[in-house]
């Protein structure tokens, strides 16, 4: 990976958290309570990997990506509100680096509203969905800012149109899937729908990133532009990666790179290919362990330590790590219709990081 | 009230329903536990009051209320997930004569995934949380819609964006007040901050609702035209009256025709003017009798039955209804700059039922 690649990406960052840190936005978000909760996640490091390959697209189809700096925002944000409902949905407590939204909502409903423990988690959780209700009408207002910016108003239209139905639709299905998943038991894991489940959690935000900075770029409102598919199929095969290895993450992953405690997705009971793979390794013996501990958020840490191990050696690591090298070596070839570029060659590298990160 | 008002709000009711039901949105939600959660109101018996106004104030400035139509539906849409979110966050069991959303959910975790008492409330709330997000979406995409039907893609996106900034913005800061009144003391209750949070909660979408009929029938894109906020105005007065009738009606209403529980605000202790207006008339045996009955969910049926007749015969109910009274009052003379035409006596009819309403 070349050393420019992070400077480039970090300079994408400044700019896009740049663009929504503005301070005309603060006073649309009180009282103070929802005002911390909507700044939560967004103040916190992040790698804003969705923002940058829609800049990065947009720039390699021969847009200007000051043009999509608000798209870049949007995006972003998008993505955040889906945390704060997630982490709700999932009952984590941690998220980078800092308390989730709604454990954070708990505290100040305790502490600052003498809320009793019962009426204080009601609070936080009241809190967090409200607060991710916004946060999904403050991206929607980003993208229209792109009129504003030049984009041809029948492009931003298409662009929200599309965010707001297929996306957020697939987005969700994917989320409720993980939730259903989360119910079923091991034997009836399926890798099919486990790797559906990713694209549409993943997957699909990302496509959408791209095809949003290429339809910015080309000024087209036509999703099925050749060129616009073309760069989305290359993101979506990407962010499917991406989570391929953040499920790796989470059980080899340092603690504090990451910001969240390694060990949850196995409370959680998630439903990964590690688990896949490992469960179809295991003695009868080790099926009835695994059964056991995961999705118990009772278990201890002996038991949850033990699994984890466990699933390294059954493989399950190493199966998910080819799998996600598989994605990124089938994402490459969807550019080479791209004329070579500077963004071009940023884009590829994403790619490669997408699955070389540590956090 | 004319007796044919009732059937004009009954065809603009079919038509809205018609147009949201069209089978081409219905495979957008899956899995199915999703599509059931996000049909379940707006499939009930409902009086689309939103549409209604938002059709009328179309008509009313000379505009085609057919070119407006994606946009009742969007409105209802918009009201419909505000309501299954604030569902979750009051704990309510009914909506409509039906469960609601999150209850509905635990059911079907209950008795289709075979999921243990806990982790069924789990999964209808989560069911809740998500279908109104995707709600959310679909309501923004069927504002989109407008562009197809004619009107210039630029007053869409102003549309879309004064929605999902200002409007929602200041529904949910009055959803977090709502939440917020409801831990507080009554002594702390103020009149102004009730009716605030009234304003906020039910007004300003009302408000939305009227002005968006009017920039669709004028074909503008400018929120501050003045006969855009001159409709705006007339509908925001009758959308506070309206929730003062709605506060009177959970009290005194019959629980059939509401279609939930009468009593239920007593025990959610929701700060109204009702409570507001008896607290200060009680006497100190009955502030005490008021406190500890008021927002205790626990609270029996005896007790509740006493505290409703308590802030009638306090005079709660008589004095909220001369509140809506004046709402309505000064709501009239906002619609003085319009010439006369069938539109124009719908919209004061309108303004009528808001507060002649049983249901």
């Amino acid at each position: 990976m070349p050393v420019d690649f992070m400077d480039e990406l970090r300079r994408r960052e400044q700019r896009v958290v740049g663009y929504f840190s503005d301070p005309r936005f603060r006073d649309w978000f009180r009282p103070e309570h929802l005002q911390r909760a909507v700044y939560a996640y967004i103040e916190r490091p992040g790698k804003r990997l969705r923002p940058a390959v829609l800049l990065f697209s947009c720039g390699a189809v021969g847009g200007d990506e000051d043009v999509a700096l608000p798209a870049a925002a949007g995006i972003e944000l998008f993505h955040t509100w889906t945390l704060v409902h997630d982490d709700v949905i999932d009952h984590d407590l941690k998220r980078r680096g800092g308390p989730t939204v709604h454990e954070q909502g708990r505290q100040m409903g305790a502490e600052e509203l003498g809320l009793q423990p019962a009426a204080a988690i009601d609070y936080g959780n009241d809190l967090a969905i409200l607060a991710g209700d916004v946060q999904q009408g403050w991206s929607v207002c980003l993208f229209a800012e792109l009129a504003a910016k030049g984009v041809p108003p029948e492009v931003v239209l298409s662009l929200i149109a599309r965010l707001e139905s297929h996306v957020l639709n697939e987005l969700i299905r994917g989320e409720l899937l993980d939730v259903q998943f989360a119910t079923l038991d091991l034997d009836s894991l399926q890798q099919d729908a486990i790797i559906e489940m990713l694209w549409l959690k993943t997957g699909i935000l990302y496509e959408f990133a791209a095809m949003a900075g290429a339809m910015i770029g080309l000024a087209t409102p036509d999703t099925d532009d050749p060129t616009v598919q073309a760069i989305g199929q290359f993101a979506a095969k990407c962010g499917t990666a991406f989570q391929l290895q953040d499920d790796i993450l989470g059980l080899v992953g340092d603690e504090r790179a990451l910001g969240k405690p390694v060990g949850s997705d196995v409370r959680e009971g998630k439903g990964t290919t590690i688990v896949y793979h490992a469960f179809r390794q295991a003695k009868d013996s080790q099926r009835e362990f695994l059964k056991r501990v995961l999705g118990n958020r009772q278990a201890d840490d002996a038991d949850v330590a033990q699994v984890m191990r466990l699933l390294r050696d059954l493989g399950g690591v190493e199966y998910t790590n080819t799998l996600a090298k598989e994605y990124i070596a089938q994402a490459l070839p969807c550019l080479d219709g791209l004329r070579p570029s500077p963004s071009k060659e940023l884009l590829l590298a994403w790619a490669h990081f997408m699955i070389e990160r540590e956090f």
